[in-house]
């Protein structure tokens, strides 16, 4: 399988020739020229991560990582740990919104335990297990810097395996409760901003719980003090295995020259971390909905993305992405089924 | 077929303890309460249009209304008028934007003549010609007011037809070169705003003649002096054929307490006048897409819709409605789907 820097260096920018013949593919299609906005966008830079005009999406994997987090016993999550394999079940039995938004897609969900607190088994969980939950990022680091290599690995063994099964469109997905904690921490120590515009409800806390959440994410990064040009340090410092493990997704995906989604705030910071390790891999990722958690923008913003779907969602999971997978996949069809002025006889202007 | 006036008398309030129910049921969920967002507020809606609590969208419909304009002779368009058969040949074809995305949201796309200039005819058209294009709007008015009730009364039959053979969701496309032009007149009519702020550039139309169709739109106003409180007055003096069939495909679904999907502009006006015959309209809209065409963000306003999709897209047929049919699926699937707290033996908080 490959490491962490063999990735890194197989990470090459996209490729201009394709995207300027795609360019010219899409001006030559029925409607006006550029009149299908930001799915016009998605074709040119499939074309240039693919190298074809022509790029399928039809197969698609969510690949959900799952973790804990010690920083729960802070007080920052509205939901108990125990939620975290009881939800992690439900996805295996396909009851959660991501089955049903992958089965809506027909996509494949994976999902994989990064680091789960419990002894939780199934045929159908991927078990990597680094170890029993990222450790209180409030009391020190989540994770040793070796780990966060190895959690990032687990996300580019993971992507690496869907695409040899012809995975032609990942996206990242997750379920951790109180892992908005950390993504905030992440963005917070990348972005010269206070932490009261980047900090928001994860799952639906009320005030008090919110300042409480704040001051725990400003003790987080006192503490560790995480190295903002360092991807790996910050997801070891204040990020989380599940959160690594996406980072990993977004590498691997990008060294396999594949596009990945990416979901909303937790995904986000996973991506920025991404971006630290290795800048090139941003031009790989689609942002699919605006979430509701305030930093997502931010972080969006600092990544250069622009999401598609704004529904006011903050359920996380992938949920985003697997929304948005219509629309990517809708882009290829544009592309490979509308006619051109000259095969329909439409005057081009 | 039932009249306009039949067809105003039949459309009826949501159903609130539906709603109530859809709520509660939504709130069982395996999500925090309100994660979905907007998926949570449709699927509520359409408890409420449905009166039941699994409501089902999987038979959808775009009825796609095509017409010409006599206010092309003014040059307020990018494209020659041989555009709109050109391109109704094309979605007869299957070869269009329109026919891609509804092929992949599996919608039928059903295409209709109100108005298109000259004798073309095939036999997948649906030949329902009122005239040969709506009279120049900058010259005198469009129709008579009985043209605008015919043209209504076109989309509402289009609309039954389209129900009675299963139809759970329609969408209202368009094809007419140059409609832009009546859509911002009708606009321009329910609004307190400079045209400058309202007016865009269509298919794409440079700065000069940007500045020409304003004052062909203004002289279309100071000429016609249409009654924005009655929607037939503004489809008849400033509107167009296709549009008004538009119009008679939102009235035609609420009476049938059927969901209808609000497209761009040119969606928007027709929106709009049916919002103006018939207030209780509105309840049975989605919004899909925010159109680069700067009057739709305030046609929405008006009609208290939000859209979901952001994309930049200003092509029209009812392309954004199509894409967005996909997520309106999902929230009925996310209704029927999705396991309960207690089922799935998650923790409810």
């Amino acid at each position: 399988m490959p490491s962490l820097k063999e990735t890194i260096d197989q990470i090459q920018p996209l490729k201009k020739e394709a995207m300027d013949l795609c360019q010219k593919k899409l001006n030559n299609l029925t409607k006006p020229p550029g009149s299908l906005g930001v799915l016009e966008d998605i074709a040119i830079q499939l074309a240039g991560i693919t190298g074809s005009t022509s790029p399928s999406v039809k197969n698609k994997t969510m690949l959900v990582m799952a973790g804990d987090h010690g920083v729960v016993a802070e007080g920052v999550s509205a939901f108990p740990q125990e939620v975290t394999p009881q939800m992690v079940l439900n996805f295996i039995n396909g009851g959660a919104a991501i089955n049903v938004f992958c089965r809506h897609a027909e996509a494949k969900v994976v999902v994989v335990d990064v680091g789960i607190v419990g002894d939780f088994t199934h045929p159908d969980l991927i078990q990597k297990k680094i170890k029993q939950g990222t450790d209180n990022i409030a009391a020190g680091p989540g994770m040793s810097y070796d780990e966060a290599v190895k959690a990032i690995e687990i996300g580019i063994e993971m992507a690496h395996e869907e695409v040899q099964q012809g995975a032609a469109l990942l996206g990242a997905g997750e379920m951790g409760i109180g892992n908005t904690t950390p993504s905030s921490a992440i963005l917070a120590a990348c972005i010269d901003l206070p932490l009261e515009q980047i900090v928001g409800r994860g799952s639906g806390i009320q005030d008090e719980a919110l300042t409480n959440k704040i001051r725990v994410i400003q003790q987080a990064l006192d503490i560790n003090q995480p190295d903002a040009t360092d991807g790996v340090d910050l997801l070891a410092k204040v990020g989380g295995l599940e959160i690594a493990a996406m980072t990993g997704v977004m590498l691997g995906a990008a060294a396999h020259r594949v596009p990945v989604m990416v979901d909303g705030f937790i995904a986000s910071a996973a991506a920025l971390a991404a971006s630290r390790i290795c800048p090139k891999v941003t031009p790989y990722m689609i942002a699919s909905h605006a979430s509701m958690e305030p930093g997502h923008q931010h972080a969006l913003r600092l990544l250069g993305l622009t999401p598609m779907l704004h529904m006011n969602m903050r359920l996380g999971e992938g949920t985003g992405a697997a929304l948005a997978f219509h629309l990517v996949e809708a882009s290829t069809r544009a592309l490979e089924e509308m006619s051109t002025f000259a095969d329909a006889g439409v005057t081009s202007s």
